[in-house]
């Protein structure tokens, strides 16, 4: 496993969008079908709105959350009257970057979102994509006016149901803290740094240089945190607490300060240690989450390049 | 003018979630009402949740913003089936803090907002309101975590839409930033702290203490400046530039980069010089607002005291 070689990534979408109030990617969207379609280059890019319904409202979705429907399930589902529209344009959006898994699906998919959260320049990606590996290994050594972080999923691609997996390589890029429905030029010129060295990525990759292996350090998913809630009406009784605010991925332990009651209290945490990050997330109130708790691992790359054609 | 007498403040309301996803003042209700009933005081304390269906939504509002409708000509307008929800729900809020410009409307109202704007703890009243004026200028006094400033409304009572116009006297307590949909402990307390100071400060002025006059400084709005945009799509084409992000009330001189657009070019400020505020808050892009401007100006208070029955 010391050296691999791939095909050469010859179509490429970048993607924004897929929440509706994410405002970076959208943005980032227009600057690119404006400056990019003159270069020439070794492969296709393709921009894509996932949810103009969505970015319309400014919401983050309008029925179900776009980039939970990604899938094989959901993909393959007849469709009716009532079928969320989300679910629909996700199919839809599978017949143009996809099908999920097959031959005709793009190279590679880079979805672009925002979180409230302070968590930097996340790529998030799945620990068997070594080419989103690499590419986030890229990323960090290049991008220095923000910390550069990896988040792994290690589910199947096709139980995974965001957007990158769509692709045959795939990754969300995730910038925040940015407001919902608020464009921040901090963040967009963060994301937009992010795209331009991960499309340099794919040129030098197609080009043939080879990427020496190496280590990378990853966080991986393994729990999550919800507010404290009053257990008859479920409202929260509690807000993150100002030490744990803005403080994403530094370590959590048992006894630091979680959560401040509304009257004041402090109140700590109680578990394992555990790097917290998606801290105070908007979106995530509604899915019980205050934060996500990960554990750091450091994981071995091997060398890629393309494969010579036989 | 040198000192004025007024009516003891018998009957005070905190309202909050007038907009439905500013989220500090939706939470500091549900501790007012655990924590203050208990208290003995000089006056009745009511809580109000202005607009519980955006509440529920989490939106600013479900069809036209709250904020907007306690016009005079709003609240005796007819209902009909296609009235919007937010002015039967303004009317009957006006039942029941007012009616505006009564006898029988309430003595105080304190409404809370969030901004995405970082514009620490602000006081919006209006210029004939002495009261108003003087708890801004004990507020400025005894809160030391944040900025404290005024901004001031020269229109007259009948023709401003705002909640605290029902009460006899009112002002709007402002905090941010904050992204909407979001509770930040650090937002959360100051406001909290601007509450428990102007709850402090009616106790203080019904139990007969003389405020002493002397000046405050006021920012008037005056101007508004929209974001660049497409002449046809009318779509946004720059951001708010990085050193006017996060500066509000900081002068901004002609010259002065105010906007960097998306392929990174810097836009700079035509026009006098004045104070932006508002800067990127969030529910402003839909009225095409990038910032609001304002003078500053040097108010002289009279000394105020309650009035002595005859």
């Amino acid at each position: 496993m010391d050296h691999l070689g791939f095909k050469p990534l010859s179509r490429v979408a970048v993607c924004g969008g897929t929440h509706g109030n994410e405002m970076s990617g959208v943005y980032l969207l227009k600057e690119l079908q404006v400056s990019q379609p003159e270069r020439v280059r070794s492969f296709s890019l393709s921009t894509l709105l996932v949810n103009p319904r969505a970015v319309d409202a400014c919401r983050r979705y309008t029925e179900k959350d776009m980039n939970r429907c990604f899938t094989d399930a959901l993909l393959s589902a007849p469709t009716t009257a009532t079928t969320p529209y989300e679910v629909t344009r996700a199919q839809e959006v599978n017949g143009q970057l996809g099908p999920k898994g097959s031959e005709k699906a793009v190279d590679l998919i880079c979805d672009l979102h925002n979180t409230t959260a302070n968590m930097g320049l996340c790529i998030i990606t799945h620990v068997s994509d070594w080419l989103g590996l690499h590419l986030f290994k890229y990323l960090q050594e290049k991008i220095t006016s923000a910390p550069v972080r990896l988040i792994l999923l290690k589910s199947p691609f096709s139980e995974v149901y965001s957007l990158e997996s769509v692709g045959k390589h795939g990754f969300t890029l995730e910038v925040g803290p940015q407001p919902q429905g608020v464009l921040r030029a901090d963040i967009y010129n963060l994301m937009r740094e992010g795209v331009n060295r991960a499309l340099e990525w794919v040129e030098s990759f197609n080009s043939g240089t080879v990427f020496e292996g190496g280590e990378v350090e990853a966080y991986i998913d393994v729990d999550t945190k919800d507010y404290p809630r009053d257990p008859k009406t479920q409202e929260l009784t509690a807000a993150i607490h100002p030490q744990l605010q803005d403080n994403d991925f530094c370590l959590l332990k048992p006894g630091d300060p979680a959560f401040v009651s509304l009257s004041g209290e402090t109140i700590c945490y109680e578990g394992e240690a555990l790097y917290p990050f998606f801290v105070n997330e908007g979106a995530y109130y509604e899915q019980n989450t205050a934060f996500k708790l990960a554990q750091r691992e450091t994981l071995l790359l091997p060398a890629v390049s393309v494969k010579k054609p036989q």
